[in-house]
């Protein structure tokens, strides 16, 4: 059978246009679950082998085994198998399973601390290689680095900054390979570099014209990559089998090569669907060996592994790399981009149990079919491992059906979008700074411009605004400015070859920008407006510490006013960044993200006039607080919360607004059946009500408690925290602490 | 004694401005060369044990030995002597006298075809580590280039560029290190680094600062590479020993480092003589000493060697590396500069013979010291081993009396201009492609734009201008955004840190664009208007040869028309030249210069309108032609020859106008004393009539044809050739043949 035989649509068959061969070629499904099928034996024996490596590499605290001296390139390793009979899908990272490689280019300070942490040895001659050789991300970022940007960095005002780990967060549409084969894709690289500028030689021009040709390069070593695994991807897949290998093996080029922070393989459930469906029409497959295949992708999304350092590991807690994978989804047309393929999918945690990676995520809204909307429902009370995304607000903002998730919560258009991912500036801190004229109130550096401090024994509101709305001025220009370093020198000694040869020439780039601490800003001033908050100072005449005296209205409570702050915060200071110079043109965006940073941010962050205490964790992401002040945390249930955050404008935050909720079962429903209806109807009001974003957990504080006394109990527990799925056992005890003081609503 | 002791002055003190103490301290010295002394003891037997490695040198086809696995940097190498306990100035490239590092970063391809070409082994280590993990200039430059671009250089319209081998013609202000020592310059580094840029990060600031950490850490390199030899170099130099010995180390740094074309050492000349005038005036030293460490250190410019590939040698033939060293020179407050330096610098060339390098270079006026000006006309007669250049230009357009000349013509402010060296185009070839309609005539390939080719059996001559502008508005552009791509890239693979450490860091930049073959431009325009040119074509209607049926004016002859014509197309290109962008806003300059490469350029250049045969050397420079067409040559003696090139504007040619030329002694005047007035009386009316450069040759046709025939009789014979010097037996025998074939000026 030729490769495109009973392929419908002429458009993308001349140019790259895998949206117009989805539209015309994808079968929607608006059934239930019936038709899913088991684990297939090969399913079974594999992952009874990878959990056996888990277990060997949970002992190990994370890392079965690690590179030293082999700086991982795509065709760097021998192929590697986890059983290779077995195997429907191949390819690993390196030529063992789990093995994590060695990647220097980001740096080698980072890439040698990571073995030295893990009890593994440096090689002396890749450390002389890429010191006095081959300079790395991180050194051209310090090479540049001011003294204000050290400083705001050190005092962590501004953190998780990209530095020192790589960005990440691109998703290359690794379904090109599949539906074209590598062959045309570098024919029509080819082509776009003849038309990358026209004579004028401006460093724009230069530079692209030099990456083009790195992506030409990149494509010929994933080419030869296939053929160490026996395969010629020259041509498009001809089955259900090659689509899914192509597409994968695309995505392999992308963890060989890279160690982002976010390295998310994008939307490719209904375009796999199509293949699948057109082997099942063809009697070529079985439903069993269309799971089985699935299943099979899905394993090795769970097995992807990188070196990192003990400092990435406190700020993304678990070992984290967002495989995101992004299901479902309406259409422009009104269909909805359900297909069997999305049950196929959810189903893996069913087949092989819940597990944290790939990052499950369903692009939801309520048009979605019924059946598949119970489904995932189902699933996510199940599991607590998904997480679901407003594809209604997707598609009014990124013009497109055919958006991704890179990360949490960061939507980019498959093949069309990157992102120049930021990490965050603390506005809660801001607010510290903001009162004491930007003297840091941990180490009393003085970090910011010497602002007068406000001196009153109580304080003025206006006097505050003021303030802030400079301390947040003099953050965006440092803050964009200090990204505007980190991307330029990604660009220059990182370069993601292998994914941007997946996507178009003329890309967009988002200018990742990120609040922490939202909602304790908010609170803060509304304490400073409504609750004559006492000043406590120590000798310095530091201020250190705030008594709100009377009761005020907080941010998740459903409350306008408070509401309304959280969103004039998020306004003011994004527009702050709209001012700024950003790099290479890109757009601006902010998010509400924190992700499991939640802990270190706060741990790094003194009392807040809300009355959270010291180095308590911020409430994560854009949740409101679960806090220990006096007058914090949600008191008005589940609905009121989801309320709150469904108010905050998308438009200014379109990197994304992240929301983790916990739900008592017993909240939802007396049985099953009840608890999954009113899940899925809780999330079709808070989606049409303008939500953005739900991480789903369903359990009590009870089960987490008993996991934290009896962690052996529970090897697979796996839970949602911000923005992606985590085994509880691998938190750290700081983070256990912290997700088990979450709210967890028990009433609607 | 303390390092600063009896020097006056105040403003050099607390910042770096060297010109500000050499005019507070310097000698004048308007006497005779009665005070030199001869070589020393230690001279004598380090010279004669340099003479034989360069026997072994010369029998090994110019390598005496080559690294293949140690990339070249500053504190590669453990130190290195000729006659350790002799050596009054220590520091070789390498570990080893002669031997030739390995230096990869410009491009692992060509380190390795040096390597090859020569009979040495590549290393697969270094080819991996240069191929795989470290991208190379070279490579960044093909990966940006556009086909016109390949096409261009291919046809060799444009051609000689600093794509296969270092831009070179960066001079480290490297007096800089004698007077304030190294640790002073790394704290001014470290202020400047402060103040660049403020808060927004462009692409410019991120790059510079980017730059300016590199400078600093390439400080403590040099600091670290003089402490194998003995040295601390932090402090500045007490004495003159140690003023030459800091000099020659931060030059040794920049030729450890860095393999440009041209390495030259600059203007040092005044400066040392305070240290060593203070010396003598002490008593500390001896006059004989004194000459015995100018000796050492113009012997160890001697000594500098690259490893470089049969190409670059067809370039640039002879193994030049322009170890320029500018002497002499006017004060702008009419004073002169020269110093007894600048006589023991020239007297090297008695007391160890001639040599081609250093690129002796006088700075000449006729307001000099006329002792100085006897001297070094003595020199340049008994040696033809030195160049002139003209100060009172150099002062009036550069603005400053403390200019050096870096490779042959090209002027540059110490410590506060660089260069991006950009090779030539060739406008004889061009007026063939105007003819042609952009087609080429060697190789038939359409390389400019489709134009309309010439069709009449003669040769129309405001047609011809009207094409001829045409093709120079699109050699322009494209010439112009080729060195764009490749300076972009030589910045971001292969920049000069270690140079440029000893540079502001507000640098002036040009951009230097350079002009081959324009007396065959200009004598075949003369043709077309006045030789009522006949076009022969061949099968394809390609103007394949031109017959001038009538005598026509040329350039070289004193002629107003044909010297005219000559600055029109100068101001024409130029003009065209200007209007692009330039990176790094450099301000564009063009220099009438070839280099050796004329005879490469002819060689890919057909039958020209003015009678010049196909693949005849072009004359070189600025000269005047001296081929075999029928009408064309100097015909009207030296003077009028001089008097054509002094009219070229130098205004358009801030890059330099090269003019060498050859004089028959007896041309002259009939005995040495004549000679020698006559000489000096000839160059000062040239310069006075605003000649721009003189490369003097004194010598018989008969001296050179012997030397062809006998080359074991001559192996120190040393000639002048276009903007350096070369042992005559160094030439390939083309490049003999055309030095044989240049006028013999016999009479004045």
């Amino acid at each position: 059978m030729g490769h495109w035989d009973g392929f419908k649509g002429d458009k993308w068959r001349t140019s790259v246009d895998v949206r117009d061969f989805i539209q015309h070629n994808y079968t929607e499904y608006k059934g239930d679950d019936s038709f899913l099928e088991p684990a297939a034996e090969s399913t079974e024996k594999l992952w009874t082998k990878l959990q056996e490596l888990f277990e060997v590499q949970h002992e190990k605290n994370g890392v079965y085994d690690m590179d030293n001296n082999i700086p991982a390139t795509v065709t760097s390793h021998e192929p590697g198998y986890l059983i290779k009979e077995e195997e429907k899908i191949v390819g690993l990272q390196t030529d063992v399973p789990l093995k994590q490689a060695f990647m220097p280019f980001g740096g080698i300070n980072m890439a040698n601390n990571a073995l030295v942490s893990n009890g593994y040895e440096t090689d002396e001659e890749m450390t002389k290689i890429f010191t006095d050789w081959r300079k790395t991300h991180n050194q051209g970022v310090f090479d540049a680095y001011t003294p204000e940007m050290r400083a705001a960095r050190k005092n962590k005002i501004i953190t998780g900054l990209p530095d020192a780990y790589g960005r990440g967060r691109i998703i290359g549409d690794y379904r090109r390979l599949a539906l074209y084969g590598i062959d045309f894709l570098i024919a029509e690289k080819k082509k776009d570099l003849s038309n990358v500028g026209n004579k004028v030689m401006t460093e724009e021009v230069i530079r692209l014209r030099e990456e083009v040709s790195a992506q030409i390069r990149a494509l010929g070593s994933i080419k030869e990559m296939a053929t160490y695994y026996g395969f010629d991807i020259s041509a498009p897949a001809k089955n259900a089998q090659e689509a899914i290998q192509w597409t994968y093996f695309g995505y392999l080029a992308a963890i060989k090569s890279q160690n982002g922070a976010a390295m998310s393989i994008g939307r490719i459930s209904a375009f796999l669907d199509i293949y699948i469906q057109r082997d099942l029409d063809n009697g070529a497959i079985t439903e069993l060996e269309a799971q089985e295949m699935i299943d099979h992708l899905i394993m090795k999304l769970r097995m992807v592994k990188f070196a990192r350092t003990p400092e990435y590991n406190q700020l993304f807690s678990g070992y984290p790399i967002w495989a995101t994978l992004s299901i479902a989804g309406m259409g422009i047309d009104g269909r909805s981009l359900v297909t069997k393929n999305d049950f196929r999918i959810l189903h893996t945690l069913v087949n092989m149990g819940p597990s944290p990676e790939p990052n499950l995520t369903v692009l939801y809204s309520s048009h979605l079919p019924e059946g598949f909307r119970t489904f995932a429902s189902h699933i996510a009370k199940e599991s607590s491992s998904i997480q679901f995304e407003n594809d209604d607000l997707l598609r009014a903002n990124w013009g497109s059906d055919d958006c991704a998730i890179a990360c949490c919560v960061s939507a980019t258009v498959m093949g069309k979008d990157m992102q120049f991912f930021g990490a965050r500036a603390n506005l809660a801190k801001a607010v510290l700074y903001a009162i004491n004229g930007g003297v840091d109130e941990k180490t009393k550096a003085q970090v910011g411009p010497k602002f007068r401090p406000m001196t009153g024994d109580t304080l003025d509101y206006n006097e505050f605004v003021e303030r802030y709305k400079d301390i947040m001025d003099w953050l965006a220009e440092l803050y964009v400015n200090t990204l505007n370093v980190i991307h330029f020198m990604h660009d220059k000694y990182a370069y993601e070859a292998e994914q941007l040869a997946f996507m178009e020439t003329d890309l967009k780039r988002t200018f990742a920008t990120g609040i922490a601490g939202i909602s304790h800003a908010a609170d803060s001033m509304m304490a400073i407006k409504h609750g004559n908050v006492k000043v406590i100072r120590d000798e310095d005449g530091l201020a250190v510490d705030y008594v709100p005296q009377n009761e005020f209205p907080t941010y998740g409570n459903d409350n306008e006013e408070a509401d309304a702050c959280a969103n004039w915060i998020l306004d003011y200071f994004m527009t702050q960044i709209k001012r700024q110079h950003t790099y290479r043109n890109s757009t601006p965006t902010t998010s509400l993200l924190t992700i499991t940073s939640n802990v270190v941010y706060g741990k790094a962050t003194g009392n807040t006039p809300d009355g959270r205490r010291a180095g308590k964790p911020l409430a994560p992401g854009a949740n409101p607080s679960y806090q220990d002040g006096k007058f914090l945390g949600e008191k008005n249930g589940l609905l009121a919360s989801l309320n709150s955050t469904a108010k905050l404008e998308y438009t200014n935050a379109r990197d994304g607004i992240s929301n983790t909720q916990t739900i008592n079962p017993n909240g939802l429903g007396k049985d099953d059946a009840t608890r999954v209806n009113n899940l899925r109807n809780v999330m079709d009001g808070y989606f049409d009500n303008g939500g953005y974003h739900l991480n789903v957990n369903v359990f009590t504080t009870d089960l987490l408690l008993d996991a934290q006394a009896h962690p052996e109990k529970y090897p697979n527990l796996t839970i949602r925290v911000s923005g992606y799925a985590v085994k509880f056992r691998d938190l750290t005890p700081e983070q256990q602490a912290d997700v088990i003081s979450r709210t967890s609503h028990d009433r609607m």
